[in-house]
């Protein structure tokens, strides 16, 4: 047992972090307040692009492929400690080429696209050309129970058609969003988790519409953005379908092991970002004569919110070891334990910061409320708290099979 | 021990209820829509003046003056249900010209404004011709300690001059917010307590600036909002201070316990309307083959709503009891402890709510995040928890002073 | 609505108090170290005589009785702040004869009994010559769900033949503990709540034996005591059964409603009590060169304590008012929160006394571990907090019932 | 990075867990029923002599030492998981010479005691011969400040003299206890640490007495125990000072960074026993017609014990880590958070153990409430919650320094 990161992961923590200092720290304050002034914010400002281009030059692009022949080669447990630095900054994904739902989606296509598909989607995505989606959540259905969803993905001849409505596809707003990867019914009569396929559209397909774009808790995430859109008899070659008719789920679970190492150790980047804060205005504002780190119950508060942290931070690196070691299904628990504790603290301590901050802890002076509405939101995004409780609870339980009453 | 309401506020209970049930219900969802589709948010629509003339002729107006010769002389226990039912809506408490800080203002000025200030003031707040603002939290220094204050209202003659910046001015976006009240510092040799006075402004002096709207979690709640002003050399005539130097403090505390009332029965009526959305959701959602109440904890997460409700409402209740019997100072704890108690379990519920609900919880679909963002937000003003508790604190340990340590 | 205990309650809050004060308090502590002294520590020590019939004396005495022709006829709502103040102390509610579970057996003795029933076993308990039980909970089975019992009390001509075991039974460690209230399965074949019967049963009838005295958190209650209890063809004659077969569901529901506002007003008292000894504790002793109140966060604890305690109280007060006023029926609702409510707020603030008391705390020398431990039981007694909850939900749903789901 | 044991650690897993299944767990139940029996439960039964002579026989012995010379030099991350399984039994430590306070009392004579120390004391300890007791706390002050401590010890030509009162210390019961390590004030005029010395003495020397044993949650830990203690005028020889005087705390704490990894890595056994014992009972009992289990909120009760002890496993082997690698000194923020997590998050898993098992889960038919006092009793001993919690806070502001505010 050795808590040290590997020396490559080291050199590369060393590596993304003085990027981070040298380069997005510095302008992301100046850049948001740039962005959020415009009238159109769904738009790309030169900043971005520069900064990508000195990402990729220098060797930091595409880290979260765990393979040589497409990204530098770090495992999930190596790059798990990157997506945390990342974490503290709402656009440094993006400049890494790292960003969800991209991520995914690239690692779907190296691992299920045809030849054809890879030229044409996952190329340009690799190089950051495009930006892409991923369709599944539904507005009218309960969507923690994925096998609820309505839309449909019909063949029909050597095409696809697509119907449906679905939500908080992320990152439509982003004016490069060329793709989408698309989940529908296709079989009702196969078995629970083989009726469902993914299937690739572009965005100019006719029948694809995108009805409004959604906030979160008030942030609508510019440039990428949540949104709501409709699929009105969208014809495509059924070459767009990945993998083959009813494969749906099988893509889906290989997609969230890794993606959900991702997210959790993003999050907690933010809850970082959040303590770090919180320290030092405890530190620097006084009340009643003394820093505010002094009075009443703050330094229990702080306490807490490193003991989260340190606790989670280790969790999220032991269910990354297991995916690399054994692979995702060895470690379907540990992967639902993190989805549910990352968010959890995160939004706890984010919610702490804001106290300590006062007022304006809960304006945009700080990032606070943007950190605390993005672990909200992955309370509910890739399977809600309950739905991964229960898993979790699941293969506790399965363990004492033999004792199970007979009713 | 009785735990009926008055004959009299039975009857504004219904009176109150039916006017919300027939003329606000109906409208408040499109109005909603319609304003957030405005290039400029900061308007009153036709709409709302209708309604407050509507209430004003069923003789809803002015309800939470606990006078005769102001309002229809309901005690603050018999306003304190009717703050909860306005708690539901959005729009209620303006229509029914029960809004903060109107009603602290016009408390203020009623109890200790001269004739001219009445006349000049009072009068059209009453009206509902005009709104207003209070201006206390400043950014600069940790606002939970008052006594922190930085902004100046020097006396020079006949005249007050204010300079300062003060944030989180609430109102100041309405097109008719015509006055404000300024505090103060006037006596920094003065004990404590008496260095700082009030002092009322017209938003059209020269010198006063409104520097920016300030977000809360995103939600900047058009047309009053919240915002950010700076003070330059504002000179006012010396008639415009309220009660005389130095009284600042005094007129705050009387000012701020029915206030807290009110406010804490909109939040307890916010939480009800948060659990009554979350029971429609889990009765009509199904998940796994069943509705969304018969999966996992959600059973005890609506009882354990329902039991903090239950629990704050008569604490509240019982806090306005003793003010109006025995007046505001005997009160204190009470005062603080629903100030605690209150928004913490609204912004729980609201949390739980937004769950039941999935991402549409977290959109502007369903008012969730806006009670949230209110709940989150008096966690603060009026004086944070930290504060609150500590004072709940301090009267306890009074009990025991002869117990105390020497050390 | 009004706050203010009517005069007739204050005046027995006085009375009672003076009692505690002047006989109780000074010798509980030197009562308690006697007993626990002894070898064997399930007998009646002379003082607890003498105090009864002092309480008797001064008219203090089966105050809980609802009902002028048995005690002083005070209402639920007039009787619970007596309970309170009786859950202070552990001997205080044996010396006015309120303990259960004799209380609930009176009165299902004085609302079903005969008056042969009444003669025999009523007449000598409210005079405190015997002490009674009450059998239902069953090692066996899941006793949460109230119909799988297995003890059976089957009618055979003249007879009843009761079998089974029973634990839980509180009070047959006391030397005086006579009669017994034995439920059990009359029927299977008859609706789901009208299987079960209860019987009066005398201690020294042949097959009833007592198997062992159970510790809760290693204190046995001496001289009450929990134990575990065999039935083996106890035969007793038909005229001891309670109002008839099948009703046993019946009873017990009427007799658990003012039973839960005694339990949990006594714990409240016990909560009062340990917040007192926190409090005495937090401003004597000295830490790091200050009271220990002044550390960290125990004055938010203490707050939070008060909150806890405020809120708690009104709602069983409430919950006894609708008691009074309209019936236990309307009131299930309120019953089951404060079930939950009172016994996790009294084990929360124990917990927190105990932590401010540093060892001692754990130890025999404070009455904190026994005041937890009646709170810990309470929260399985009379139905565990899941039970309940699952009560307050189900009124809390049954609002929204023509939103259902069809499935 | 890697999160498995090393070849060495997984051999004594592998050991310790088969002596446990082979030896310890088949006899545990029937060996506490018999002492529990006995009138004088102060002894050592016979069998437990026998299984400590089978552990030493098969070199499973004094585990713990970080040493080769002494034991199997295991590093503390390579024992910490045999006292996670140790954990699970109340008897195991003892078995195999690990028990507290023995094991640390070993280290501090192994590290600092002289040959003859080592002689007399060290090696009949490390042959299991005698047992021995650490006296540090007291009733009379609050000894969450250390430095509170009144009892001295002083020197006067060649003996020290020891004078006090302790208490909570812990093994004074058992009868082979025979050395204790005293802790006093020497010298008050030294620097706030160096004011204590550390003395041995022998149970039979003049003046030393036992007063009273002391129960935690009822429970008296036999033939263990914790008592309270006096010193008058006890006089030992000089020879018999640890390290020489006014090197008290500086023992004090090496000896506590080890100490509080075994005392964690036991509860979280204890805390994965009542787990288990938790999904046994959810499996095996029905209650309204289903297993428990897939009753209310139990699954997520489950899954959140799950996650708890998950992160705090890893959090305790990450602090032996930074142990074993850089030193007691590197990992004091750690040690202090793994001392707040373990026992909290066991003593909340207990509690829910016992509320899945109904009233037999208080009573001593299961190893909950015992676990449960042990848990209860380290948020109190070595440090409470609130003094770790104020230390790790502690070392998060000081990463802040620079951002101190002057006052």
């Amino acid at each position: 047992m050795d808590f040290q990161h590997s020396p490559k992961a080291q050199e590369y923590i060393k590596r993304v972090s003085e990027f981070m200092k040298n380069e997005i720290d510095p302008i992301e304050e100046s850049y948001l307040r740039e962005l959020h002034s415009l009238d159109d914010k769904w738009v790309v400002l030169p900043i971005i692009e520069e900064l990508k281009a000195k990402a990729k030059a220098a060797g930091l692009w595409n880290l979260f492929f765990p393979n040589e022949s497409h990204g530098v080669g770090l495992t999930n447990l190596e790059y798990a400690p990157l997506a945390e630095i990342m974490g503290r900054s709402f656009i440094a994904s993006e400049i890494f080429n790292c960003n969800a739902p991209d991520t995914g989606n690239m690692e779907v296509l190296e691992k299920y696209g045809t030849a054809e598909q890879q030229e044409k989607w996952l190329k340009p995505l690799m190089a950051g050309e495009i930006r892409s989606a991923f369709c599944m959540t539904e507005p009218g259905v309960a969507s923690s129970d994925a096998t609820n969803m309505e839309a449909t993905a019909i063949v029909e001849g050597d095409e696809v058609v697509l119907n449906g409505r679905k939500w908080w596809t992320t990152g439509i707003g982003h004016p490069n969003c060329k793709v989408g990867i698309f989940m529908g019914l296709t079989n009702p009569e196969a078995h629970r988790h083989q009726q469902h396929s993914m299937v690739l559209f572009d965005f100019d397909t006719p029948g694809v519409k995108i009805e409004r774009m959604l906030p979160v808790f008030g942030h609508y995430d510019e440039p990428f953005g949540h949104g709501e859109m409709t699929f009105d008899n969208v014809r495509v070659p059924l070459s767009n379908m990945i993998a083959g008719p009813g494969r749906g789920f099988e893509i889906a679970q290989g997609r969230l092991g890794p993606g959900r190492i991702h997210h959790c150790m993003r999050l907690i980047g933010g809850a970082e970002k959040a303590l770090e804060l919180m320290c030092k205005r405890a530190v620097s504002r006084t009340a009643f004569g003394k820093p505010i780190a002094n009075l009443g119950g703050n330094r229990d508060i702080i306490a807490n919110a490193r003991m989260s942290i340190e606790q989670a931070r280790l969790l999220v690196l032991k269910a990354a070891w297991i995916i690399d070691k054994v692979g995702v299904m060895a470690a379907m628990s540990e992967i639902s334990q993190i989805k549910v504790i990352a968010p959890n603290i995160a939004q706890q301590i984010c919610d702490a910061a804001m106290q300590i901050h006062g007022g304006g802890g809960l304006s945009d002076d700080f990032p606070l409320t943007g950190i605390y509405a993005q672990a909200r939101a992955l309370r509910l995004a890739d399977g809600p708290d309950e739905v991964h409780r229960g898993l979790v609870a699941k293969f506790e339980l399965m363990k004492y099979r033999k004792y199970m009453a007979e009713k």
